[in-house]
């Protein structure tokens, strides 16, 4: 889709506020590691893994996406390799969306064996989720065929609602557990990040339905601002519940 | 605008050394989080981000300027991509100004739940000015629209003038609340944060107004000391309040 110098300003302003949000975050974390005792440690080194990656995902994506337009008479036209603005999406959520599994995980009541099941579950059906999304958007029939699309949307949907089931298993399981305030900050953490998780599959499914430059932008801005708020938001949501947790225990 | 070599170089000059003295504190304050007691840690981790942040900017405005002038005949002619040499500063600000607000109220003496909804406001209301500013100047009619850029200016300039009242009252609040010394550091820090504050709206009004290479030269310049100003300098002035704060409270 050609874009005009406006709406491909303001997704070239989204990617790279992201980007700086997330290495804002990074950064912060880096130095506050210490805040919270060993038994929380394993989120916030997640959420420190998560930020690092998808910041420099996102230095690629700003890279693809400069290189992935052509101005030509005042339009940015797509060259040959435009489709490699949303690709490079997945590979970041193929190993950031695990990994904040592992932070969800890190700070519940659950824990010993049951937490390595769990564990190993929730990384497992996150890692699907991504890929069967991936082979349905760039790999089947190289991403032009609206049935795989849709058919691989329906797959990775069904882990999708796995991943729920399982996410408001653990945040039950952890209410009695730990401090009324805690709680609180884990639900919010919770309800934050299925909230924006909405928008994925309903990006997905835009994708098949509609064309345009400002749909482009709608999809990229939005991407852009769920990440901020899966990754920076429910990292320092976690954060603070894995401080609060690790005063409760003094 | 074409740039004779002294102007072109002078703009590079003040954009390296703006990215030097932002790396210098950076580097400073990445050692020296532990002068500071954990009530303030999150002053110091916010400039921490804030030049961290700016710093990269800076390499990405550098670079920007570079290719967007060709040098033909001993003037450098601005090719298709010289809006990029305003645009980038934007996708900054979208971040750090907001986290500057946290590193301000962060030394404050307002805590608890009011500092929570007095973040939550300055956050959002710097995080708008900003966006909104952004869309006049790029977005709206791709940023050729003089109207578009007054009409937007004047929403941004709202949020500006309601930031000066909460930043106000947050500083009158601290008056009786920390020592003598602290609070004359952080009325200075204040002081400074809002007089730089000036400049920025009056750079965006010189550009619907006045043309000219020496114009771009004010504007570039301007930006750039009012950066160092505004993040090292300030940086420096709140680490100093939340040193003293420290010392108070042994
Ligand atoms: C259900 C579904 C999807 C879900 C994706 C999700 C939920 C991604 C979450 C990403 C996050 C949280 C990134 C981190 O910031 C896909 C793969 C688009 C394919 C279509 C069906
Ligand atoms: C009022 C106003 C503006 C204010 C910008 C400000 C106040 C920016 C501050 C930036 C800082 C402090 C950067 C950090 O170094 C805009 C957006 C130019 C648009 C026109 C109206």
């Amino acid at each position: 889709v050609p874009l005009g110098p406006g709406a491909h300003d303001l997704i070239h302003f989204s990617l790279v506020v992201a980007g700086f949000a997330l290495l804002a975050h990074f950064l912060r974390t880096w130095h506050s590691t210490g805040e919270v005792s060993a038994r929380y440690r394993p989120a916030v080194l997640a959420s420190l893994a998560v930020t690092g990656v998808a910041f420099l995902s996102y230095v690629y994506l700003v890279l693809e996406f400069d290189q992935g337009y052509d101005l030509r008479e005042g339009v940015y036209q797509p060259n040959a390799e435009a489709l490699n603005t949303l690709v490079p999406r997945y590979m970041d959520w193929a190993v950031t969306v695990p990994l904040l599994m592992v932070e969800f995980l890190a700070v519940s009541a659950v824990v010993g064996a049951a937490a390595r099941r769990t564990r190993f579950t929730l990384v497992g059906l996150a890692f699907l989720m991504i890929l069967t999304g991936f082979i349905g958007a760039a790999v089947q029939e190289d991403g032009t065929s609206r049935t795989a699309l849709i058919a691989w949307g329906v797959v990775s949907s069904a882990f999708y609602a796995a991943l729920h089931v399982v996410l408001i298993r653990v945040l039950r399981r952890s209410r009695g557990a730990m401090g009324a305030q805690a709680y609180t900050s884990y639900r919010n953490a919770t309800i934050l990040l299925l909230s924006v998780w909405g928008w994925y599959p309903i990006a997905y499914a835009l994708q098949v339905w509609f064309g345009g430059q400002w749909w482009t932008v709608t999809i990229q801005v939005g991407f852009s601002a769920a990440d901020i708020a899966a990754k920076v938001g429910f990292g320092a949501l976690i954060h603070k519940v894995a401080k609060l947790r690790t005063a409760e225990e003094v």
